[in-house]
């Protein structure tokens, strides 16, 4: 039998907790036996959501955490101060080593500050980058820094193609990703300071497969496997992604229920256009994981519901088999040795 | 009757030249008299084009320009050695009062490069934003800068809130336009360097009416009429708007083609689809200005046709009208005295 993934899932944080977190949990158990799920929250809530399901008893367990961080408390504070909360205790869980991973779709700041202060970083890592992944016409793009590390420089860039690379590799299973690194125009002058200055080095770079300029328009043709970038770029990007489909789907849908004879069309062509639709679902794919940290931190999003967290636990498997953090380490490691 | 409002287009520009732009020159001058305009190119190729069409010799006439900037060049080579191309004799009228606007569907790098050095800014003005109409759920709003100036400083996103408002206000008729600039998060003490330096001068402003951050995943929901941001973030948010978009379309069709009961539905709803979608459609609202120079200067698509040309055109009289030059230097140097 396998190795068992042990799984700190925070049952507490996100728009649906602790019900479709729990539900998910269930899920996932079900269809991975090699995984185990610790939920973390208040014990009676949690085991009351519990109580609905049929479940290995060995695979599922209830670890209580009293205290419950809010969105928009100020992360750092929140990780110092709520050291009874379901993201702290999960997280201890992970440096411990009783945990192999932290899920959550709680407060993004307290996952990513959480995630350096507690979690702590693989030696050689400058910036553990938020890694998301996007739906594009071809399939899916690794898009990162999302959002952990605002004013990047030039070598937190590189590190973020590498990680990605590694990413999309073991764990996507797309051999010789390409990598991307999001610009302004296609040719290589193009730029401001940042990308100028991180361009060269990701040209010289053997480990990964850099083939240049991404501009925004092309990111949903699926250009690149990796697409690179500044924290504050990468989260318009993720953030604009979202904005955009919901707005479209909505005028969509407007113009089906304009006419009589359009509203005809809609009942016949619903099943076929929800099906289309949902490939470009970026719940579909998961959370995104915090890279380069010892263990694996994980951020679904805030909505996220039962089958993204299913997808998420799942993936948290994949990881650890992988061992992307083993290549990770090798790959970043032996870079610093060249370096010296 | 009105003053004349002259306007040197660019007919070697974009894809479709000369033809959607001659067409367009046709359109926008059969709808507004009180405009001139001068079609800027190869005088036989625009001339042939132009014999397609009746229309009042009065209003359209014909400059020799023997040279083309093309959009792989690097455009300040360009804007120097191409003595005789559209873009500069264009760019020159404007400079020599010949023409109170240039328009072009051309070389971005060649527009922008040549604005500031053929055309010049208004004193006070330290860089001139490129501001770009975009569809929202709403209605539209203006994003500015687009990708004239990366790497900007807080006091140039000060003015690009202050010359976005003016231009809200008298060109769209937007009333005390609401402004706010792009960030990673709803919060003040959120967001990169460069936000967090510009947040409280914005506050401050009088003259604005800033309501704070604005994420991008709100930004097609029209949660502000003026959206700020650096030339960079401003570029990527430009594209990703058309990207997600066109892919999102074709997600569509693909759903409606998949199945024999779709593909009837597709019938019946094309019309009225058609017509929400146009809603969004950001070739509906013209070209894109660039603010601060002795003169107008606007970028179309590269892939514009004559609706956007002759939509672009007609706002150049409006900008004309509304003085809108005029109030920039009020407010800019209004602001250049009260700082001394």
């Amino acid at each position: 039998m396998s190795e068992i993934t042990n799984i700190a899932l925070d049952a507490m944080g996100g728009d649906n907790a602790p019900a479709e977190m729990v539900k998910g949990a269930v899920d996932a158990a079900g269809k991975e036996p090699a995984m185990k799920v610790f939920l973390i929250g208040r014990e009676e809530a949690v085991k009351r959501e519990l109580a609905k399901y049929q479940y290995n008893k060995a695979q599922i367990e209830v670890i209580h955490a009293s205290e419950v961080i809010e969105t928009a408390e100020p992360p750092v504070n929140a990780i110092r101060k709520k050291k009874d909360s379901s993201i702290v205790t999960g997280m201890k869980m992970v440096r411990e080593g009783r945990a192999d991973a932290f899920v959550s779709a709680g407060s993004s700041g307290a996952i990513l500050v959480g995630g350096q202060v507690l979690v702590g970083r693989i030696k050689g890592v400058e910036r553990p980058p938020l890694a998301s992944l996007i739906p594009t016409k071809k399939g899916v793009s690794l898009l990162l820094d999302c959002g952990a590390n605002v004013d990047a420089r030039a070598s937190h860039l590189v590190q973020f193609a590498k990680m990605g690379s590694i990413y999309m590799e073991h764990v996507l299973g797309v051999k010789k990703p390409s990598v991307g690194i999001v610009n302004i125009g296609a040719e290589e002058e193009k730029g401001n300071a940042l990308v100028k200055e991180t361009f060269p080095l990701l040209k010289e770079e053997k480990d990964i497969h850099f083939t240049g300029s991404v501009e925004a328009r092309e990111i949903p043709h699926g250009q690149t496997d990796v697409v690179v970038c500044e924290a504050f770029a990468g989260n318009i990007i993720l953030k604009l992604y979202e904005g955009v489909g919901a707005v479209l789907i909505s005028k969509v849908k407007e113009g089906l229920m304009s006419t009589l004879r359009s509203k005809i069309g809609a009942v016949l062509i619903k099943p076929a256009l929800k099906a289309t639709l949902k490939t470009f679902d970026a719940s579909e794919y998961g959370g995104a994981p915090l890279l380069g940290l010892n263990g694996l931190v994980v951020k679904t999003h805030g909505s996220a519901k039962a089958k993204e967290v299913s997808n998420t636990l799942i993936q948290c498997v994949t990881f650890k088999r992988q061992k992307i953090n083993e290549k990770i380490r090798e790959c970043i490691q032996a870079d610093t040795v060249s370096v010296e």
